[in-house]
């Protein structure tokens, strides 16, 4: 049923109900308990096609792949491609479909993977699309999160960072919506959640506030994930040094949390969070790089397995 | 004896006899009717030096690779080897025969396959050389030209665009010069075939004629082949802006023509073609890139295979 | 022993005693007479970090892993990965080691790999860390003396180039102040050994001379090296074209030398060595890339088997 409803792939979050989240979840629960590899997708290709560069995202999904017996081909940034000659991203999927079995493909326009997947005959995995959505990313952080100890129904939440331009943040607040949890969002006035993105969670009737401050919030909350400010994603230089130093999450704050308290990361950090706290046990950003594999593995043989 | 003759690899179309390209069109058919994927190639690995941007042949080449269970190490960009710190290509390829069992290589220069042939050890594939030529790229379109319905002998074929840079109608030109065909040779005087490639047709007796319009010749035609005027190729860049909307191929042009009509480019496309046409079965440039895979395969097992 | 000694990586050619080197020598011969392809790392993952280009080290270890079976992982310029965004090399290496069970780095400041290996929990293998180590080159290199028909005990060996900034020439130094030899480094001044190198050799106590020529030594050397300048390690390039045509050997000071001398290179060259003698069976410089493939085989089987 997952493989039929999303045969032309994982294009949004918001394509996935309840039911939909619990059975990947469980299928990537299931990849954690089998042998480390398999020969499931052998003779299948997976295309990595990345506009906009990533390590990784597309080492995860790449690693997935091998794990799972299956081979790669694609590019790891637009420089090397033919969009430097001028070609549409229709042209270059349905060159790139009669190569491969599925397209993984991060590109820097919002909506690039709804369109690609309009003229895909093979499945296209949204890797990650302009300000827009990062849905796989959302997937593994879930699967984190609830692999860690927590619940997601009753779980108190804050998301911080750029609430604007994250995609990671877009596609995580939308799967979010799906369960009976509060979140906070807390940015900077200049990068707090867009309009349309309010109004989606407002219909989805999630509880949700927002703040520009994390203290006075940070005893209730079980978790708090926080994001890079993305220099890349501003068009005007001055802003990003205003909005940049925001946010440092330090040893004192982590002293102000729950017991069961988790700090999360989608990588890469800047400086958002001190590495002093790397080793704590409520710091799991890099058991996020972690869960990124069997949730990967999930979603490669639930799309590209016979 | 395919084999014996190309041992050294595929370095130019002037190579082919009419039976050679005959016995690699069969052998390319032969792999469309077998299962997809092989293990002929297990164990065997094939180097991509691609010293130029590449998406469409580099992962032609390395879907082939997978399909017939062999592997792939390689660059992408010539910015990432060794010729960046000034290594010849006598260099690179007496280093990297010994990482592989075959080199797919694609150079700005025109003649560099060749110049690394007599240095290798292991059978080089020229994946376009330059201005100069592209040979597998012309050996998939006669695969396409025949398997979508048309036969050679007999074939009013016109060939559009950068006639001067063009590498692939270079390679293109000369195959079809083993056959009994007419050819109509249509571009913006700028832009039109060199002398030494019209003195090597005018040899080989091929009928040919030159044209600067291409509305004139539409209804004799049963296949129209268009190319991307190159921006890369020209040290002008006044020239480029000149001739660069000379052509563009639109609905009303696809209704003057026969009912067999095909119409065919290398891709990728700028506005040569215009997409409105993209679904009319006459549009067979997506085709291309379907039928390069058993190409690629077929040479990549006749040279690479014990 | 040396699997368990070695765990947590190559990172330097101090780590190696005699036994280390003639152990895993003897494991890179054996490679040699086995079966070109094994199934021994069948099912494991390399990712290859390289944050500087390379051709030769690159290509060759994911050669040598496919031989072995295994699966690549990597980047090839630092451009495409996060490094870009910002990211420290301890956030990178504790997110890839999730994705494979082994890493080999490349990156342009000295040091990296042991920081790496600090933060790692697979091993690390270093494939050049700025100006100061690349190992894996200097074993290849050992092996390549020996299995050319050389003795490492009693040799005459000439490290020529740039002895400051070559990477690779630190290494070596190293690996052989473990034999009793003796060494004549031949730089231009500027190029010297650094004072922390000779006083390392000195504690070795390895008999080493400095010279600024080669011509009074060449008819008692049995190996001359020769290493690149390196336009890349220059903070000055004034200093740059000073010193880069300081050697130039050619043809005429072949004809100095002994019967059973040997020119080696680690390549790319640019001009040191005149392509002329190329064919001489003195110039076993493209054999040193031949042998790196079962020196690496070796390595990778020794730290990444079950």
């Amino acid at each position: 049923m997952f493989k039929e409803k999303f045969q032309e792939g994982i294009i949004s979050a918001r394509d996935f109900t309840r039911d939909d989240i619990e059975y990947i979840l469980a299928k990537a629960r299931k990849m954690m308990t089998h042998e480390k590899n398999s020969e499931l997708l052998r003779g299948k290709i997976l295309a990595t096609l990345f506009f906009e560069p990533s390590t990784r995202t597309r080492l995860s999904f790449e690693s997935a792949m091998h794990r799972l017996g299956g081979s790669v081909i694609g590019f790891s940034s637009g420089d090397v491609s033919s969009i430097k000659k001028g070609e549409s991203i229709a042209d270059t999927i349905r060159t790139v479909e009669n190569y491969s079995d599925g397209i993984v493909m991060r590109h820097p326009l919002e909506g690039a993977a709804k369109m690609a997947s309009r003229f895909a005959k093979v499945p296209i995995i949204n890797a990650g699309s302009g300000s827009g959505e990062h849905p796989t990313q959302a997937l593994l952080d879930l699967l984190t999160i609830t692999e860690e100890g927590l619940k997601l129904d009753g779980l108190n939440i804050g998301i911080m960072g750029d609430l604007k331009y994250g995609r990671t943040v877009h596609s995580l607040a939308v799967l979010l919506s799906n369960y009976e949890l509060n979140v906070y969002f807390i940015s900077p006035k200049e990068l707090m959640l867009r309009n349309r993105d309010k109004e989606f969670l407002r219909q989805s009737q999630i509880k949700f506030k927002e703040a520009t401050q994390y203290r006075d919030i940070l005893s209730i909350l079980d978790v708090l994930y926080i994001t890079r400010i993305q220099r890349e994603r501003f068009a005007d230089i001055e802003e990003y040094e205003r909005v940049k130093n925001f946010y440092v999450f330090t040893e004192e704050d982590l002293a102000q949390t729950k017991d069961e308290f988790k700090i999360m990361h989608p990588l890469p950090r800047i400086n958002e969070i001190s590495p002093e706290i790397d080793n704590s046990h409520k710091a799991i950003y890099f058991k996020q790089a972690f869960y990124g594999i069997p949730m990967r593995k999930a979603l490669l043989a639930e799309l590209l397995a016979d």
